[in-house]
């Protein structure tokens, strides 16, 4: 059964129109769990441990006995660090390094200076005091979405890393618990949903309160982190995962079209576009698709991804083709091209960029370095990926000699008197010298 | 009439709970605000430049004749520029120069390396292509606004931005334009509230979508704000202003009492309060409240927060009005100390620190350098100034050389395949040589 992905041509008179329902997102969300989070925030709130309890064992199904059974120990963590299979263990400690690596060049350092008037000025950088991790369980169990969220947490200083991870019929996912002691993590509870970040968000006696939470979930997780933004900080609200290709014709067809697959195999929301400057290669990467997909084992989540929201573009010139790539402002962008260093500073907007033919996406995902939490949705437009920057925050210094105090304050009462703030410039004139 | 500000006293058994209940913030939102808002919103969405039209005609009482009208051309902003008084444009001009050269030192730049793998790894830094920049009419005309939004978008390099300003039975702010001309702004409509918002995040056939919208405004216009984010960027949703001013008892009381009046005159719900160690000083600080206020302009304003949200507190020793101050992370913070730069290290939480007693907070209001868009109601916790960060974003780069490919697919394959993510590990695999 042939895939009917969406071949699209740019000299095609309609397609600028055809190009945007390929893009269009239809992020309408649920009253119906809004509600229903609502609610759980609010159960939360009023009877803390008594509710998470509740929760856990009506929707994980996980006959906890009190609130302290919620607690996973360190010793659990380092246990599961020893007893998964060597290969892995290497690999999440390999990845580990390369992510810690990458991130410890983000850090931002506190700064003052004197300018020439005397005045001191500078920025007091610290990172958050608590930050809450939310780890999805069951069968969506990313040990790679806790080296990601938590490592920079640690790169900007933060003191307590919480997570929390559902354990749907009190089952904990081995390699999870090996990333949060390869991590750091200072303290895991088995909470999930809703009630996990409305705990986080507000704190219970057994749960400690946050300032930040991070990490993916799903839709009721989602809404329950944009209800409690304000009270907290919040990562982003990740849409589905997106990858544009844009490819000169000379890689192998069959790369291209399983680096496709990686994103179409999230889920059936998930978007992969190919954008070529050649109509064979194009028609190449089609066969291959039909070619490889039949031997996927995600192969249904593919198809229904690829016929979706997928399509393999021919445009005209490069020129073109980066301006497309611009309004899609993707996730994740592959420029399998012989010239990539060439081509990405003319990119504006997007996640992160694997640049050259041999850069698969996924090295990305796991262990190249960077972090794989990135905007999604065309929010590369103004947001970027998640960072030590995420973790740390700035405090503005000012500190005025008599003589400075002196001539900003004749500027401030001016501007002052200006705006009707007569407090403000009286203020400013105490310190005005007499003369 | 005596100021009933509460007089707290750190050693009082029930200080605690007297101190939680100063900093209770009621936040609830209107939800027939909210209800309006999103009407208005759809509305300008369907309707576009007829549907603000429509609304600046009604709520603005604004008789405009068509969408062009809506455009206040560049000359008009010159020609208010030239049209002020000298002694403001010179204070404008100023204050523009410092905040720009405080904000030169926060732009980040790109970044790249080589790994001893030999991958390159790296960060692209790049400006959002357009702002919004939200400016309230009417009363409270604020061309120091202007200045604090705008300039930083500028430093970071966003070639575009638009401002909105409503103007009232059709009249404008002289000093609002003189600071738009002054900021470089490129265009400015007269529109406002929750429709103004509509129309940047959405883009009208007059008004441009743009990728961030800043600047402060009524409820109508922080609901609109909150429910386009998403859609577009913004800027926090600013609570009412705020100050605590630690004195060690040796700053002219009247100095401090202005400076409390400052917050106080914002509006009934701002928060001004004193930490000293020394009771008797704030006894001072309290009979200085008691003899300035009859004589201020706003003085109904002033009595009014200090009443409600005032405090003037004494502290047991450094060490607790330290911990107070890092529990109220407040927007601004005067230390009003001998030893000012000792004291700053140890807060964790506040949005600026004005160092010692000749550092009025208004310099910073007007034109210090730093920001005065600071982050309030405790949000200091995991917040910062709006500065040129916020207005650049990052993009991540990684190129993997055959080698580096190799190395690195094997980590992914390994990761990827633990989790169950079977197209992620055989896009990694493909880049693998075989040997």
């Amino acid at each position: 059964m042939s895939v009917s992905i969406r071949r699209l041509d740019s000299r095609a008179a309609d397609f600028a129109a055809q190009f945007e329902g390929v893009l269009d997102r239809g992020l309408a969300e649920d009253p119906a769990i809004a509600a229903a989070v609502a609610g759980i925030i609010a159960d939360v709130r009023r009877r803390g441990d008594a509710a998470l309890l509740d929760y856990t064992r009506r929707f994980d199904r996980y006959p906890v006995g009190d609130a302290d059974a919620l607690r996973v120990p360190r010793e659990r963590l380092i246990e599961a660090e020893r007893a998964i299979p060597a290969e892995s263990r290497d690999a999440l400690r390999v990845a580990a390094g390369r992510v810690r690596a990458y991130h410890e060049r983000q850090r931002v350092d506190s700064w003052q200076y004197t300018d020439a008037d005397g005045t001191l000025l500078g920025q007091q950088v610290t990172p958050l005091d608590r930050v809450g991790l939310y780890v999805p369980g069951g069968r969506a169990a990313y040990p790679s979405s806790v080296l990601m969220n938590a490592i920079p947490a640690k790169v900007a200083g933060v003191p307590e890393l919480v997570m929390t991870v559902p354990a749907p019929a009190g089952e904990l996912n081995e390699m999870v618990l090996a990333a949060a002691a390869i991590a750091g993590i200072d303290r895991v509870y088995t909470v999930g949903g809703a009630q996990a970040v409305a705990a986080l968000a507000y704190g219970t006696a057994t749960v400690p309160r946050v300032d930040k939470i991070v990490g993916p979930g799903n839709a009721y997780v989602a809404q329950a982190k944009r209800q409690v933004y304000g009270q907290v900080d919040i990562d982003m609200i990740a849409g589905p995962s997106e990858v544009v290709v844009l490819c000169d014709g000379r890689t192998d067809p069959e790369w291209v079209a399983m680096d496709l697959f990686s994103q179409a195999e999230h889920d059936e929301d998930a978007q992969a576009i190919l954008i070529s400057l050649d109509p064979d290669f194009t028609t190449r990467v089609g066969e291959a698709i039909e070619r490889l997909l039949p031997g996927m084992e995600r192969a249904p989540i593919i198809r229904a991804a690829l016929e979706r929201r997928g399509a393999l573009v021919t445009a005209r010139d490069l020129d073109e083709a980066v301006s497309l790539i611009n309004r899609v402002a993707p996730e994740h962008l592959e420029l399998s091209v012989e010239n990539p260093l060439e081509i990405a500073p003319r990119v504006r907007h997007a996640g992160a960029i694997f640049l050259g033919r041999h850069t698969a996406e996924v090295v990305g995902d796991y262990c190249a370095g960077p972090n794989h939490v990135l905007p999604t949705s065309g929010t590369a437009r103004f947001s970027s990926p998640l960072g030590v920057y995420d973790f740390q925050k700035r405090t503005s210094l000012i500190m005025c000699s008599p003589d400075t105090a002196d001539r900003l304050g004749r500027t401030a009462s001016v501007l002052a008197r200006g705006e009707g703030l007569i407090a403000h410039a009286r203020s400013a004139e105490l310190r005005i010298k007499k003369s």
